[in-house]
């Protein structure tokens, strides 16, 4: 069995235990590039906003950044002016032990949110974060921004640009408070590819508006969430026209979906991983509305955990989605078998057939509403005992 | 110990097994006015709308009504042709049984959607039904029409208009696809003041919406919802002028705010009742806008569940709400407990104090947002490992 180790060429990872986390678990990271890497992020859009997201919405206007503190454990939000200043004292800390300057490190926390954060545990830590710095380092890193995740999650691209080869590695962690509201949980992601900060930036924003921006898992929003993607370059390739855009927008796209779909499998409490794609909507706003009502629904989940054809709930959900529908022209499918048909159900066959469909972990719900060119699809998963199970004890 | 009976003059009830549920409890209702009644109603907003609602709303134009046959254990929704002749076989059985007009009965059905209704099961029953009626066959009723209801739910309340005395005795049933957006469930009530159908139908609009329109339990509207008001006026109270309405209008407030807030106590796998009360927003639309995403939030509802005063995900609950807060300025009380002072945790005797009100049944959560005048409140339960096992198994 072969062990993919994951990289990226000019960066270096670490992950240590802090005693953040009561469980002795990783929970302070570090990413560091060898040389400043143009940076780019995507922020939570909640109004509430943990220290780490307003600082760094404030340092990434530079397009620059040398490195990465990340905790897990303590969401340092709704801490007040100690919270800032733990905040900052983060980055001077990695800044310090790394000699560089202070606004080249970005910090993400994410944890219970309210609690103080322990600054000094993170200060004695720092020192043996900056020596575990090493390439091959990313699954120290991984799990150290791990909360109710149950396994890490890394992904990794390539691809060429003028046949030099460049990388793409990201890094995320799920798998609560995930809902399509612009990044919805910690994500970061590191290229030895070369782009002038802007055009990084339109790169990451379209990248993460068809993958962090359509999954679901429980329909929260953090405080804290936020996509990170730095840029150093070391490859020699350049993304500077068109066709070099394309090629790095295919891989970026690829490395983001692969890690959205990872958070939403992983998901708290899921065994399912379910695609819900709306067709022939209205519009694709329309289209948009139903599949989020639609993915959103306890009932509708409830029914994909018990593995019941429940394709009322389904229907009942669009029609509460605030946009128009004629149901006696709806269709409903799972995968391919089709179990509603211009707004009636198919009969106990098709209901057999569906039920094998739901009884496998990944599957497609196609909602088709025949009036229109509207689609949209969203990744949701089901909803179990143990998403409650978690939620409910999750600060015990 | 004394057993309320639950009556109300010129009216008489039954309820009896047809087989429509499997487990051989009541599942068809009947409620008779001895003489024509005036009518209103309020249904759903789901833009899918089950047959009964389709026909009510066409037949409660009259403003008149004698007869509501009611039944659980399917919802007759999405059934196509057939399903619409069932709903209507259902009114005409009642009809011939009693010897009235066909447009004077209404029908509700609520169940499972999309499964063809047995009307056979019905018509063989319908004979028997109208044989059981009596004055205090309510309870019967009450029980024809619960779903995953664990109690019925009937209320009374008396007044006296021009010291003529009156009654209003409602019936109802929750209690999962229960969401504020316009009567969230089935409510009948029946009172013997006499009212134009037209103000009737004022009177309860205005009640809903400050009732059955504040509260929620999974956040999913149903097919089949609707609140219908039968006004038979044999007391003598007539309701005309502003002071009549006034009486009128107070007691019918009662009664169905304490249905739905029976409604909201017995929500599927609820083991606790809590007001979500959001004060001094900018706007009452802000404060209900908070209010209900506080409400309708998985996280908050498992940590309630979890009796958890994790008051960070109430307040990344508000900022995602879609208004505009000042995280700064929030405070947070569990009924009086402090818990937030100006978007900062008030520390472990204040959460040691909030706790112990976690512990009990029934709580305010009160979030101050400090910016204005407009307040609004919600009804909500908490979100149990039983609610996802009734809905995962529902069907089965």
């Amino acid at each position: 069995m072969k062990t993919e180790i994951y990289t990226c060429p000019g960066f270096t990872f670490s992950g240590c235990a802090s005693g953040l986390k009561k469980n002795g678990e990783n929970d302070l990271g570090l990413i560091y590039s060898e040389t400043a890497a143009s940076a780019a992020g995507v922020f939570t859009r909640n109004r509430v906003q943990a220290a780490s997201v307003k600082l760094d919405m404030e340092r990434i206007q530079s397009g620059k950044c040398q490195a990465i503190i990340a905790n897990s454990g303590n969401a340092n939000c709704c801490t007040g002016e100690q919270g800032e200043l733990d905040n900052l004292s983060m980055t001077r800390f990695v800044a310090s032990e790394m000699g560089i300057p202070e606004e080249m490190v970005l910090v993400a926390s994410t944890g219970v949110i309210g609690k103080p954060l322990p600054i000094q545990k993170v200060e004695k830590s720092v020192p043996e974060l900056v020596r575990l710095l090493s390439r091959n380092g990313i699954s120290e890193f991984a799990r150290a921004i791990m909360t109710t995740d149950t396994v890490p999650k890394i992904v990794t691209g390539k691809g060429e640009i003028n046949n030099i080869p460049f990388t793409i590695t990201g890094v995320a962690k799920g798998s609560g408070m995930i809902r399509p509201d612009m990044a919805t949980m910690l994500c970061f992601v590191c290229t030895d590819a070369a782009s002038d900060p802007k055009l990084l930036q339109e790169m990451l924003f379209k990248s993460v508006e068809q993958s962090f921006n359509r999954i679901t898992v429980d329909g929260d929003t953090s405080t804290n969430d936020m996509v990170l993607l730095l840029a150093n370059g070391v490859s020699g390739a350049v993304i500077r026209n068109q066709d070099q855009i394309s090629v790095f927008q295919n891989q970026l796209d690829q490395v983001l979906l692969t890690l959205a779909r990872m958070v939403v499998k992983d998901g708290e409490g899921a065994t399912k991983l379910v695609e819900i794609s709306v067709e022939s909507a209205k519009s694709d706003q329309d289209a948009r509305c139903i599949a989020e009502t639609i993915a959103h629904s306890n009932l509708v989940k409830t029914a994909l955990f018990g593995e019941d054809a429940n394709w009322g709930r389904i229907i009942a959900a669009a029609g509460r989605a605030g946009v128009e529908i004629m149901p006696e022209r709806m269709d409903i499918f799972f995968n391919d078998v089709c179990m509603v048909q211009n707004g009636i159900g198919c009969g106990p066959v098709a209901e057999a057939e569906a039920t094998k469909v739901l009884k496998t972990s990944e599957f497609v719900i196609r909602v088709k509403l025949n009036m229109g060119k509207g689609n949209s699809s969203i990744l949701t998963c089901d909803f179990s005992i143990d998403y409650v199970k978690i939620n409910a004890d999750y600060r015990s």
